[in-house]
């Protein structure tokens, strides 16, 4: 049985016809300087899908514009951009083939800054249920490769903030998930990490894990973000590790929700739910793993190329395939490893080699996807984890710092005198209140 | 024409049967302990209609409970809590006639601490629709006041996380928002504070404000949501003081969706859509106010009843009429300002008495709610405004800090070693990311 | 009888001939720059006295230069300034007279920036033994005011780093302290702050305070230094009060010598030793009041002549005549309370008004200098206190923000990027200690 | 010619009689209980020969002592403890064989907590200058270990805070030094840290550094005060480890003043006053470098013995051998490098081995001291190796965190509520001024 890979794919080039654009500029000081714009838009016979303006997050009292149109080409989105760099400031292209406003370097690559810039995602999925590999379990079997799309079909159309429709899973699925789950929760004991075992019970009372029924992903989301701000979204297939990275930023994990084909039901050589629902939800629902996954995720928005593929690898090495120190013990919190009755055992004998996380060497390192890894690296803590990760980022090429905005569920790119006296005012409110706190202690 | 009042409502006291009520208790190590508290209660002959359960907020490895039930009396409540002190530990009741758990002390009166909490709030409102005051100009009209009963089921109905449903307004209403909206909309250029008017064309833009159509309650609280993260949250009449500070907390305004009486459309004795619309929404938009006014609403929970209406007091001279210090110029903010055509041009005269923000003198203040203001209040700035409430609070005699959460919607109280700790650990990873900021500018 | 004033002085324009300077000034890139600068300073006819250079605090890698000299006119000290203005940047002149470099606002008064630059301030004092009020009771005594002369030589001569010489005090100046030491001690126990009770048992064992024999200045000041990092710097006599102030800002305390008049031994106009040993010294002992003194200091450099006015009153109502709650009584904390035996009583009497430390309004506050206070203002705590002052500084019109360096004994002027990252860096590195010590605890 | 060898001894144990000794202790409350102890240890025939009282840091209203006596034996000093243990609290024996009082654990070795601690270093010294090796060039010189024997007279009669004595050095003494000085001189332009380049010239200026005569330490001691707080302290030899690291957490550097025998001036078996000169002094004057030394130092106190043996490795490896990058080259700033004209040229050619610095990998190296390392640590700057052996510290197994406090001179050491609250007091206050600064900005 071999492990399943991540959630990530290598490949960043994607085109998609027509162009849904989205371009986002800033007008200095009266909104009705957004006449102009729109007018010169549509002189270039380009027609406006949504148009929405709000407070500015770039100076005090200018207005920031966000609409949407179908372009024809890039070509035409460039031209629009172009028209609107004579008369707005910072201009942005959001949406696939996007790139970034004139508020960061040219070379950054485009990021979502809103959590609805996620939806732009699912246009961009890398391999769907039509086209397995020839050596996926399900390749020839026509009813599965349909009952997949009918279930993709639901993470295409959906939006941020809806509710994740319920999936009616057949007896043959159920019968897949009562394998597996009745196979894993009798190793759980002994090889899984604390944090896992301690939550697991909480999801068999309240989101319904047991032998004889799939667990909905709505109801899991939401246990998520009652536990720690996560939630799931359903996706198509691969997503490039680059937007898969992305939306950890925002605390949004995508998951699949089809399972693995019923010939094999204890391997898949991709993400499904099985491995979603028992190897990831359960560390997502603690805290200081929840931070240690946002780090890794803020640290991808915008970063180079060969930034995201080394954090694609710190990924690999910890999300799906860390191992941490508990007491004097060795116990497993990557979900490749936690959905995966073999490697499971594997990876706490003494077979593989085991290393300390350190992310600049974790970055560098080859690993295979279709087999057993040969090295597992191994955290003392999440906390430790995050500050190394942390300090990694740090080191690595992006000229601008980020931090996520949990209240408007946005990012923020602190590139100005103004943006970043407004955090520091709020940590200093923090202070000031955690000072009090310690004085009533 | 007289000042529409604020929100609040000094009475506390209220009692509604069947008794639905929230029990919240922690159980230590194992999550097995809790069919043992099931069976005690249901051994009372209560059925429950929720059980749920999550991490512990309060130790490491504890779990929290969340059970649901229609108690008969505040008797059988007190039965439960009685029966489940022997089995678990931190027993908290929620909802109506709540009281909190024995992580705080006894005297703390109730407040919510997840964001659905505040769901329990529409059981306990205290005028509605049906019963006017004599002196209201649409007491004597029926169709008026089914119109309003008719609205306000959606309030009743509501529940966190919902949309808020459309009103179809009728012409009679349109219309009195039309002349209402034409009157002010001369008025804010000159007695508008800055903030005011910077959003307002954004309203228009984005939320259809506009002569001859009523705004809607959920695209301007999703427009809120962008810009602040605050919300509306529809609400069938007046508040007690205290919850509707508790939902500030939580950057949850409780707004209302009917209008005034169309015979005196530049009049109303209490909040109606026009003044929230008009008034308090522009402001919401603005990060320094939704800082300020979510301050006062943490400083509320479990607050004294005197320490409540000092609270209120100063809500009522800030948010409803506060007056701000621009330039050298003096400007509105407050909602019952803004929304009075008369308060309006008086509060900016010389005629009233204007004094400098200073909350423990402004919390004495007596008021009168029927008349123009005798005396207004000057803040300085949003943000010093925010950091005098909140030395404010810390004189106040509340023995426990809070944290609000915006992940997970929830709030934090720091009475323990481990929270402090985790506080602080979040304040120093801003720290470095605030220093790596700088140093990147 | 009366109480003694304050350390302060309201005139500020002295003149003072030859001038002695100290000229800063900053070259950037290669220290031999200094020899153009040396020779053209020399080819106007002035040889210097001293010169220094180190390690730039302007820019990472420029040169700080400090070169004194006795300038025959003030006309000459602009030359100077003036020819070196064209080879350095920077160019700030130290001393009587000074002004400050280019990094500051012309308009900001001159200010210390070194401990060493307190050593200019001996040239400037106002008024000097020799000549005393008619109204002073030794005013006709030749043989008191030889004493007074000769004690103060040792002010005059004192410089930084240095002990303070002992003074062998006269039986007749024993004895005038045995009276009043003999008088308040009687009276602390019941009027003196806690604070202040706390340490006077501590100034018995440790430096001599008793009846028959008057304790020396330079044991004093390294007990302080101990206990706080206060020290005592002899005086001549009354200093401006922006220079007394300053020296605050380097928890400096500059404080006579010599003693009141024998005839009227519980009577003075001015402080003198038993003033400063029974007042001041036991509360520069307290870590809280220390900090508030700093703040004080701290804001009065570079300050207006308005503002330092305001300081100036500031620091009479609080550490000369400041009054604090403990408990639910009323103590004295000021020195000029503290010293004298007949305020003492009257100031916690029901006599005098009493009001809250608000700054803002202490700061407008007129007081008489030759009889009791009819007003005084009630400080909550010394940290309380303190960020009061903190936040009025913050009010007043200095364009620019400090810091105190204890290490090297040097203020630092927050001015330029880098300055405030050095300051966050630190801040940071603080944090990270504290989070650590936390978790330890 | 081989490398000078740093600082440090490995050997701890070391007995002299009779013991000189300070006890530490703290009483509640009433600063009269002091006369019970004092009769206690007179009891046991001892003479006290100093007294000192101070208020105490570990809660409000205690009171700290401090007495010194000379022992006949340890059992003695054991006695006068056990004594006071039953009478006062906090007990804390300092001194030769010194143990630690009960606010720390049991096996936490003697660390000194006021600077005035470390003049009890001096009796402890490991090897002087009358007892050299076999193959030290100077050993079977008289002449020569008579001169060093006159000059170490000075180090053992130092005492904090006293002005470093003059040495006048014989022109065979100069001219070994003029002889290094002219050597290295040479080589500083390519092969030494930016950092000991830009100060180099400041001491020539300031502190005579030139052929033809050697700087005294006084003068150069107080330079660096100015620079960074940093300041030289005379010793007579080597130090045990533990007291030479201790040292730098009070920015205290123990520095010889004889200088190697004029025999072979480019080589030396052990420090002397060219290598620390030459050395070490233009490093001290970097603050980020200070602060990176004040953090060992730190680490330092009461660390185990292993611990201790780990951050002398450290120490090994970065004050004395450390290499460092700037732009894309190798400098040197370890004082052992830049003082050897050899091995300065050799740490930089190909033939050693460079590894990145991490402090867990540096700690556990084999090094020689007789002749050129093998491996050289690179540093990426010294915040960033600060900040690295901030986090080795932490992994450490002290269980407790100390700071500085630069006003007092002392260390403080963060084991209760109190002293934690009142650092984040100071953080607190930090903050609100770096926060106004930046407004400023």
């Amino acid at each position: 049985m071999s492990s399943p890979p991540g959630h990530l794919h290598k490949c960043t080039d994607i085109t998609v016809t027509p162009v849904k654009t989205t371009i986002h500029f800033s007008i200095t000081d009266h909104v009705g300087a957004l006449d102009e714009c729109l007018a010169a838009i549509k002189a270039l016979n380009i027609s406006l899908t949504r148009i929405e303006s709000r407070p500015s997050k770039t100076a005090e009292w200018d207005y920031d514009f966000f609409v949407d149109f179908d372009a024809a080409s890039h070509d035409q989105v460039g031209q629009v951009a172009k028209t609107l760099e004579s008369l707005a400031k910072q201009v942005h292209i959001v949406g696939t083939g996007g790139v970034n406003g004139d508020d960061l370097p040219d070379s950054t690559p485009w990021f979502p800054r809103k959590m609805v810039d996620l939806d732009t995602f699912a246009d961009k999925v890398l391999e769907m249920g039509e086209e397995l590999d020839a050596d996926h379990p399900g390749a020839k079997d026509a009813v599965y490769r349909a009952r997949r799309s009918e279930i993709t079909k639901i993470a295409k159309a959906y939006k941020t903030g809806q509710s994740i429709p319920h999936v009616e899973y057949t007896k043959v699925e159920i019968d897949t998930w009562t394998t597996v789950f009745n196979k894993l929760i009798t190793m759980f004991p002994d090889y899984a990490c604390r944090e896992h075992q301690y939550v697991f019970p909480l999801l068999i009372q309240n989101c319904g894990y047991r032998p004889g029924a799939i667990p909905q992903l709505d109801g899991v989301s939401k246990f998520l973000k009652d536990c720690t701000g996560f939630t799931l979204r359903p996706v198509m297939g691969l997503l490039t590790s680059r937007d898969f990275l992305n939306g950890l930023a925002f605390r949004v994990f995508h998951s699949t929700q089809y399972i693995r084909h019923h010939s094999r039901p204890l391997y898949t050589p991709e993400p499904d739910v099985c491995h979603e629902l028992l190897g990831h939800v359960p560390l997502f629902a603690n805290p200081d793993f929840a931070d240690f996954s946002q780090e890794i995720g803020l640290a991808s928005l915008g970063a180079s190329d060969s930034d995201i593929e080394r954090l694609a690898t710190i990924y690999w090495f910890t999300v799906e395939f860390g191992i941490c120190r508990q007491g004097d013990q060795l116990k497993a919190y990557g979900a490749g490893l936690l959905s995966s009755f073999g490697e499971l055992e594997y990876c706490l004998s003494d077979k593989p080699e085991i290393r300390p996380f350190e992310p600049a060497k974790v970055a560098q390192q080859k690993y295979p996807i279709t087999e057993y890894q040969p090295v597992y690296f191994v955290a003392e803590s999440f906390k430790d984890a995050q500050m190394k990760v942390r300090e990694f980022a740090n080191s690595c090429s992006r000229p601008f710092s980020v931090r996520y905005n949990a209240y408007t569920e946005s990012i923020e790119i602190l590139n100005s005198k103004e943006k970043v006296l407004r955090y520091a005012h709020s940590i200093k409110s923090d202070i000031v209140n955690l000072v009090e706190a310690m004085e009533k202690l």
